[in-house]
């Protein structure tokens, strides 16, 4: 199979829309990338870096001609998105996006996209701790999964099509089932960013509480650096992805809260090996972790 | 101020004692370093990696001649090893340990070494990923924080020498009364340390309600892998340092829940505002951290 676009239109060009552009000129599966955003500077960085040949500000004009539209912007915005220009898309158009949330969303988004058009819902879990364009670069899908999540309605050809070109990303593709993503994304990724958070609010609290002026995070090792390094992340998408994932984040925090009260009630207990099964339990977890 | 000891005895010969003591012999703080622990292949191995010149099996031998004790054992042995063995010691011996909860732990030390004994309490904040005396080097303490717990009773003349002998280490060193060490290291180590078992804790059991045969840690990325770095931690070391700061982490495992809580109510709300102001004041705090 050879999969190849005249025209590929990026909706956001950041990190992640910027190194597919990147990745599909270098491998030559687009003749031409176009890309759309709200901010001119960050588009012609995006044209002077190589993320995409060419830009538009009308989006209705990016989409003339698209065989691939890539919606890289906060998932929240897809349905504005799709209002305003999903009726100009031509019959055959994929349209695909990279969020981090997925569930009811695909099928929301399904119902959004004309007739003969075809949806399909990808998330490369792939990142960095800088974002933006100037980050985007071509190795970084390289060994990373990235998760397609087609419904019964996905087209087939437009699914073999998305593996494709994520498997030309570099990246090792798996199809789930999109609610199957979110509880497992919840658990080993959103969890981990509200449990960051958590700790970190409970430290400013901890600090108002302290006597004697001492600075709490004056004081603070390599331990809770990386515990909480994921607490720096974006803002706008990690409220977007918790809102995104509400029914599973709430059963999730709950079952973090029982194993903190776990601890609470063994430590004031002063139950020693009580103690030791539960730090053994998470040592082991960890230990497959590698 | 010039301190030098014409022997001092490490108790228990891992990382950090082992580091210890090859640093006071490069220093020339020492004439001699003698070691004492359980297991004699570990002994032997102290002597060739250069952290003591020589070890006792009997502790009672190693204490004659001592001016300087480090116990370098976990803090829930220092009540055994000052029953076995303090009676032996001259007066004007210092005797000092390197443990991570100090509190109550320190006057109950102070009533158990005898008349003309002076202990002061140390707490070199450093740690690799690796322990065992093989790991010990010279720059284990280079820049990192050492805390100095002095209490009313504490002999000026011992604290002006164990804050030399630190600095000789090369840390920074800072006196803090017992009980607020207990609480700093309680918000910014004790409770990430809860906080990353309990995550991993909280992963396995949502692992066990996953349905289709998932296994969540495959989809793990490097924010997981950041988090839970610490849920690797030495098993009997952090049931001793729960069971030494009970009170406090009771407090602060409660401040953690509540946090958790609020970002539940919010997710459950769907309240986009309120998820923001939260992770933003975590991202401010994180930023701090720097």
């Amino acid at each position: 199979m050879t999969v190849h676009f005249r025209q590929v239109t990026i909706v956001g060009v950041g990190l992640i829309g910027g190194s597919m552009g990147m990745i599909l000129k270098r491998q030559g599966l687009a003749d031409r990338v176009v890309g759309v955003g709200r901010s001119l500077g960050n588009l012609e960085l995006a044209v002077q870096h190589g993320a995409i040949d060419a830009f538009e500000r009308d989006p209705k004009a990016a989409m003339k001609g698209a065989e691939l539209v890539i919606l890289a912007t906060p998932v929240e915005s897809y349905a504005g998105h799709l209002k305003e220009w999903g009726r100009v898309l031509e019959p055959g158009t994929i349209v695909s996006d990279v969020g981090s949330v997925k569930g009811s969303l695909v099928g929301q988004v399904e119902v959004l996209v004309p007739a003969g058009v075809h949806f399909v819902g990808a998330h490369p879990i792939a990142g960095k701790e800088t974002s933006g364009v100037m980050a985007a670069s071509t190795d970084l899908f390289t060994g990373a999964l990235c998760i397609i999540t087609p419904t019964a309605n996905t087209d087939s050809q437009a699914l073999l099509t998305m593996q494709h070109v994520w498997a030309a990303m570099g990246s090792v593709v798996r199809s789930i089932d999109p609610f199957v993503h979110d509880w497992i994304l919840g658990a080993v990724s959103h969890l981990p960013h509200v449990a960051a958070f958590a700790l970190m609010n409970a430290l400013t609290d901890l600090q108002q509480r302290t006597e004697g002026g001492a600075e709490l995070l004056e004081y603070a090792g390599g331990g809770l650096r990386d515990t909480t390094r994921i607490a720096e992340s974006s803002l706008e998408m990690w409220r977007d992805i918790f809102l995104g994932n509400p029914e599973n984040l709430s059963v999730m925090i709950e079952a973090l809260e029982k194993e903190l009260q776990r601890f609470k009630t063994l430590i004031q207990a002063k139950d020693g090996p009580g103690l030791e099964h539960e730090i053994a339990r998470a040592r082991e977890a960890r230990q497959r972790l590698k």
